[in-house]
C-alpha cells in the first residue's frame, strides 16, 4: 500500500486536523467533534448550505465550505456516511436563522442520515431542505434519474446555491436554484486503476493495464462497460455525445464544463482532454463559457478522469461566474 | 501505460493548446509557437520574470505565469530543457523595459539554454539577470549548493520575486529579492512509485511496494536511500530535521511550509502531513505563517510528496502575502 499515513484507523482525524490547522482562518469543528466541519463566518439570515459524506474525495466535499459556496459538512470515514447526529450538529451551528439547504449524492447511507438529521432539525424549529445530486449519467437511464449517482457535478450545484445564499437570495430561491442546476448538470468518467481504502489495504476490484472502466463510479461502482483504453478524442467524444444527448444541449447552447481528475491522473492529460473537449463542443456549435480542470472529486487514487457539463442560462452563468473563497477553491 | 492521450507525439502541444483554450484571458503563445508561453497583461516599466523547463511537472513551470507572479515561460518536451531560442523569444516578448529575469531549476540542458538566450536578448539591449532555484537539500552537501537541482521551493522564488515586480521594484531589488528567497529555502521529499514518459512508455526506474526513495528528484533522480514506508509523523520528522538544520531555522524563527504532491498522492495523505509537520514544528518553537498544500510541482504520475520550508524575515512575509492569480494558482 503506497500511502503516507500514521495508521489507517487515525487517517481521516490526522487529515481532518491538518486541514483545520492549515485554514483555522476559514474552518472550524463543533465542540471537539472533527467530523463536524463548519465555516468561521455567520452572516445573519443567510440561507446556510450543509453538504457531507464520506472522505476519500477531497476537495469534495468539505473543500467547498467557505465564502459563495457551503457553510457546513458532515464527515464520514473514508466511503461512508457521516452519522446523523453530525449532520444534525452541523445543521444548527450552520443556520443563521434562514433555514438550512441540504445538498449531498445519491447514496443510501447519506440519504438514511440527513433524512434523520431533517427530521431532528425541524423539531428545534430550523426548517431544512432537501436537494440531492445525481448526475452520473452513465449510472441509470434518463426514465430512471432517481436512480443516479451523484459524482463530480455537484460542484456546479454547490457553486449555483451558494452564489444565490450568498446573495440573500430566500430559502425557496435558493433551494429552486440548487434543483435548477442538478436538472441541468450531467457527468460521466472512466476510470483507468483501482484505489485502496486505508482499513483494507488493499483494492475492491482491478482494472487490467490498457483498459478502462467506461462509466465507473467514484467508489468503484460498475460502469457501463470495459474496453481497450481509446484515446483523449474518442473517450471525450462519447461522454460529449451521452450527457448532450441527455441534457438536450444543442447547436447555439452554452456550457460550463468540468474536466475532473480522479486522484492520480496528471494534470497535462486533464488538458489534453480540455483540448479535445472544446474542439469536440466547437463542432456541435456548443460554446464553452467557463472552464474548469483539475481535480474536483477523487475516488482517493484513482486513475482516471469524469466530464461535467452544466447548461447554462443566463441565471446559472451569472451564478458560476461569482466569486468564492474556500481553502481549496479560490474564485476571484 | 494507464493515459489518456492521442499519440505521446503530440502530448505536450495538446495539452497546450488545452491550457491556451482554456485560459485565453490571461495567457497566449508567442506567433505561432505553443512552446513560447506568456501572459496576456504588459505593465510598462515593471522587470519580467520568465521561467521554464520541462514539461510533466504541472503546475510548474507554465502554471506561474499570471498577476504577481511570472510573465512567461518557455516549455520543454517532458522533462526536456526548452530551447535557447524559444527563451529568447519569450524574453523579447515579455520586456517591458525594465529587463528580465530568468528564475528556473538547476539542471544543465536548462542553464545552457538560458544562458545562450539572455546573451541573444543582451545583443537586444535587453537586460538579464538569472536566479537559479537549488532548493533540493538530499541532492548535495550544503557545502555543494551550486550542485543541488531546483524542485518544488522554486514556488517560494516565484512567489516572493513575482510580488517584488508586481510592486515595481527595480530589477536590482528583484534579483535581490529572488536570491534570497532561494537563498531561505529548501526542500527534500520521498517517492514510493516512478512515473512514465509518455514517448518512452514505460518507468525508468522501480520503486518495490512497501519502500520509500529518500530525497528522490522530481525527473527520478536517485535519493539518499531506499527504506521501508516510514510513518507520516517519521518521514515530516527526518525531513523538518534535515531542512531546519540546513536553513539554520531555529526556535522563535517563523517558516511558511510547502507540502508538494508529486502527482498520484491524494490531498488526505498532504494533509496527514500537514498534521505532522504542525505538531514538529510546534515542539521546535517554530511558528508556521502562511502553509499551502497541494500539488505545486509534480512529477506526473509519481507518488510521493515533498516539503519545502521558507524561513521568513519581515520583507519575504510581506511577499508571500500579497495576491497572486494565475491559471493555476490564486491567492486572494
Amino acid at each position: 500500500m503506497k500511502k503516507i499515513l500514521n495508521t489507517p484507523e487515525s487517517f481521516v482525524d490526522d487529515m481532518l486536523e491538518g486541514i483545520y490547522s492549515a485554514h483555522s482562518d476559514m474552518v472550524k469543528c463543533v465542540d471537539t467533534d472533527l467530523r463536524c466541519y463548519v465555516t468561521n463566518r455567520s452572516k445573519e439570515g443567510k440561507v446556510a448550505l450543509a453538504t457531507g459524506g464520506g472522505s476519500g474525495h477531497l476537495p469534495l466535499f468539505l473543500g467547498y465550505v467557505g465564502e459563495g459556496m457551503l457553510d457546513g459538512c458532515a464527515v464520514g470515514g473514508v466511503f461512508q456516511s457521516p452519522s446523523s447526529m453530525q449532520i444534525f450538529e452541523v445543521t444548527k451551528e450552520i443556520d443563521n436563522g434562514a433555514g438550512v439547504i441540504y445538498i449531498y449524492g445519491n447514496y443510501t447511507g447519506d440519504i438514511m442520515n440527513f433524512d434523520m438529521a431533517g427530521e431532528m432539525a425541524e423539531m428545534e424549529d430550523i426548517e431544512v431542505r432537501t436537494v440531492i445530486g445525481m448526475d452520473d449519467v452513465a449510472s441509470a437511464p434518463k426514465d430512471e434519474t432517481e436512480k443516479r449517482r451523484g459524482v463530480a457535478g455537484i460542484f456546479f450545484v454547490f457553486k449555483c446555491a451558494g452564489a444565490a445564499a450568498e446573495a440573500m437570495m430566500s430559502i425557496d430561491e435558493v433551494e429552486r436554484i440548487a434543483k435548477k442546476a442538478g436538472e441541468n448538470v450531467g457527468t460521466m468518467g472512466i476510470a483507468l486503476s483501482p484505489c485502496i481504502i486505508p482499513e483494507v489495504g488493499k483494492p475492491g476490484f482491478e482494472i487490467a493495464d490498457g483498459m478502462m472502466a467506461v462509466g465507473m463510479g467514484i467508489h468503484g461502482e460498475p460502469g457501463i462497460r470495459e474496453s481497450k483504453l481509446a484515446t483523449s478524442d474518442e473517450i471525450v467524444a462519447e461522454i460529449i455525445d451521452v450527457i448532450t444527448k441527455d441534457l438536450s444541449i444543442e447547436r447555439g447552447d452554452e456550457v460550463s464544463i468540468l474536466i475532473n481528475g480522479l486522484g492520480s491522473t496528471p494534470k497535462e492529460e486533464l488538458y489534453v482532454m480540455f483540448n479535445s473537449a472544446q474542439k469536440i463542443l466547437k463542432e456541435k456549435g456548443v460554446k464553452i463559457h467557463r472552464p474548469y480542470v483539475g481535480e474536483y472529486a477523487t475516488a482517493m487514487e484513482m486513475t482516471g478522469a469524469s466530464i461535467s457539463l452544466l447548461k447554462l442560462d443566463k441565471e446559472l452563468k451569472d451564478l458560476v461566474d461569482r466569486s468564492a473563497n474556500t481553502p481549496f477553491f479560490v474564485q476571484k
